[in-house]
């Protein structure tokens, strides 16, 4: 046989348990999940991400009086950088519970940093976590791709729900979900690399009848389908510039992290028009990101509100980067022109922490003209 | 948090069931193992691989005695080519086994290819299958990368104890792992990138202080071991060039596959001594490949044996290519020097299916003087 290691998302379809209910073997999810959070170069890249860390770090030594004298729950701490935060922003008690065996690293950060005393590093999953009290607030980093991606907001709920004090606040409070059209050369360049591995496929198929005799011919069609989806229906890691957005971006979820259930972000229905706002542009996709906020409770608010946003920018970059659909074939569009958007993103039944999203699109030219409408199902991998 | 999906390998070392014995949770297995060959693209991969199909296809074709007439088990059918070939060669009944959902295909080949009244092909693990008959020729592609990693014979092994007649035949019937010192511009490479990760690592640190209070020194440690390990201590799939071979080949386990117990495969040790035979030249490392025999029974043996070499080739490469091992510092020897290697090979407790191995390894120069020895464990992921 012979494979690099490939373990990963979509090999989890392999299981092909079709229409069977998300069934989470904690084990497979260590697998495929928290393993990635156990290296330390992973966690550096976090740490080095200015607009995460300038975010929570504002958000706490800003609103210092969220913290100081209260109890603090991190979830997820990783390395333990906000849980050691909290520390030094006067929190008298910090439970930071990670699951991964970084929950040794972040022990020895909290130690060197001299809040060994304040900060409780527990090795475990959150759901299963037992704390001797309640806390006044909760703190986490548990935004994944385009804000829902790795399903980690479940584990705050859990935490929420079991943890926080009636009046006890959550960093960060509020989240978004952002989609707008956008323009990109990836199109056409995604299409030529299918368009090349089919082109091959074929000589393959032609090969191994001629040398060895075996029709490979019945597999042209899964073997497209399943290239398909890789070079189009995958959606893209990118870093956007501002200039590629070509239409008024909508929000498309809006998440109060003091009252949402898991029922509330196990799905994402949005229905919405975003006008073209470029001159004779083509309309190449669309791109998702996120941003949260810090804004404390209405009965207990940030003295200083503070906004974390992964939308395009010049030079402000995060790791989360954003989304990108690519929609195919590209169409022209101008300003005056509208796009109306359908969008539907849901876990994925092989594996909860992976997204699935279906989008459908069409654009009502100022003349009033309608281009052909575009539809297509996506994966967030 | 955010992360591209990266399930994989060394990620199960953040199960860290230590000292424990290997458990193998079939569901992880499958997670981190089987998934890989459920895609299309990585079966046209293996097909696509010329020195492997024309020695199967020749080790049957050239040997139809073995096949005409004959019930035949394939183990790890994937695309279902040797259960096919195998009818075509007159098998009276093949029994194709294939745990992931390529069984599919498999079958749709198989009746495409008008040899469904011969091939039955059964989705299943091995370990689990049943058959209603025992069989008189196995037949598996089941070679990982140097020959051990994956850990899938022992799905033949069981195979054969359970199924094989008393006479039958295994295809392949032998295999051999070879290693031998290389010289390769690789050291070097890895060594730099490894100080530019560090030194990046260090700017990290200060910035981390200045600009938000935190102290990571004390992670300089680990996080350095952990990028040495990735750098330096994980074996590298080259394809060699022949004359990067610096010293004579040593054949380091020998498998009869008629006989070979998971005992005898589950650790690899050799202690051998290979002269240089290249003049003025450097010790970058060893390179480690495997061949395969069909040679048939001592009693019943192939009319034309085949071999399947993994060794570098100058335009013979295979999809395995071979696996090098890096010993930094590089040192200079020339022909008449000897090097004398301690290797040991076993399974991880972290995944059965991955390798680590301890290698120790010193160069005696023609003048009879010590070149400072080296030794160092690496992972095969």
């Amino acid at each position: 046989m012979g494979s690099r290691h490939n373990g990963g998302a979509s090999d989890r379809a392999a299981l092909g348990n079709g229409g069977a209910p998300p069934v989470v073997d904690k084990e497979v999810d260590f697998a495929n999940y928290f393993c990635t959070y156990a290296f330390l170069y992973h966690q550096k890249d976090m740490l080095s991400d200015r607009v995460r860390m300038n975010a929570y770090y504002n958000s706490i030594f800003r609103n210092k009086h969220h913290f100081h004298g209260k109890t603090v729950l991190d979830v997820g701490t990783g390395s333990g950088i906000l849980a050691i935060w909290s520390a030094q922003a006067g929190a008298k008690k910090v439970y930071a519970v990670e699951a991964t065996k970084m929950s040794e690293h972040a022990r020895a950060l909290v130690k060197t940093n001299n809040v060994e005393d304040v900060v409780e590093v527990i090795e475990g999953s959150m759901e299963d976590v037992v704390l001797p009290e309640k806390v006044d607030v909760i703190i986490s980093e548990w935004m994944g791709y385009l804000l829902l991606r790795e399903s980690m907001f479940d584990s705050v709920i859990c935490a929420r729900d079991r943890w926080l004090k009636p009046n006890g606040v959550m960093y960060p409070s509020h989240a978004r979900i952002w989609f707008a059209p956008i323009r990109s050369g990836l199109v056409d360049r995604k299409e030529n690399d299918l368009e090349d591995v089919i082109d091959d496929w074929h000589h393959f198929v032609e090969d191994t009848k001629d040398a060895y005799g075996v029709d490979m011919g019945v597999l042209t069609q899964p073997f497209t389908a399943e290239q398909r989806r890789y070079y189009l229906q995958t959606s893209l890691w990118q870093n956007l510039h501002p200039n590629q957005i070509i239409g008024t971006a909508a929000i498309i979820k809006e998440i109060d992290c003091l009252t949402a259930s898991v029922n509330d972000i196990s799905e994402v229905r949005a229905s919405f028009s975003s006008p073209i706002t470029l001159e004779n542009t083509i309309l190449c996709g669309f791109g998702g990101w996120f941003d949260v906020h810090f804004r404390g409770r209405k009965d207990n608010p940030a003295q200083q509100e503070v906004e974390l946003t992964t939308a395009p920018s010049k030079d402000a970059g995060t790791h989360w980067g954003q989304q990108v659909f690519l929609t195919h074939p590209p169409s022209c569009v101008t300003e005056g022109d509208s796009v109306s958007v359908e969008f539907l993103m849901y876990r994925s039944k092989e594996n909860h922490r992976l997204m699935e999203v279906e989008l459908s699109c069409g654009v009502r030219q100022s003349s009033g003209n309608l281009l052909p409408p575009f539809k297509s199902k996506f994966h967030i991998e």
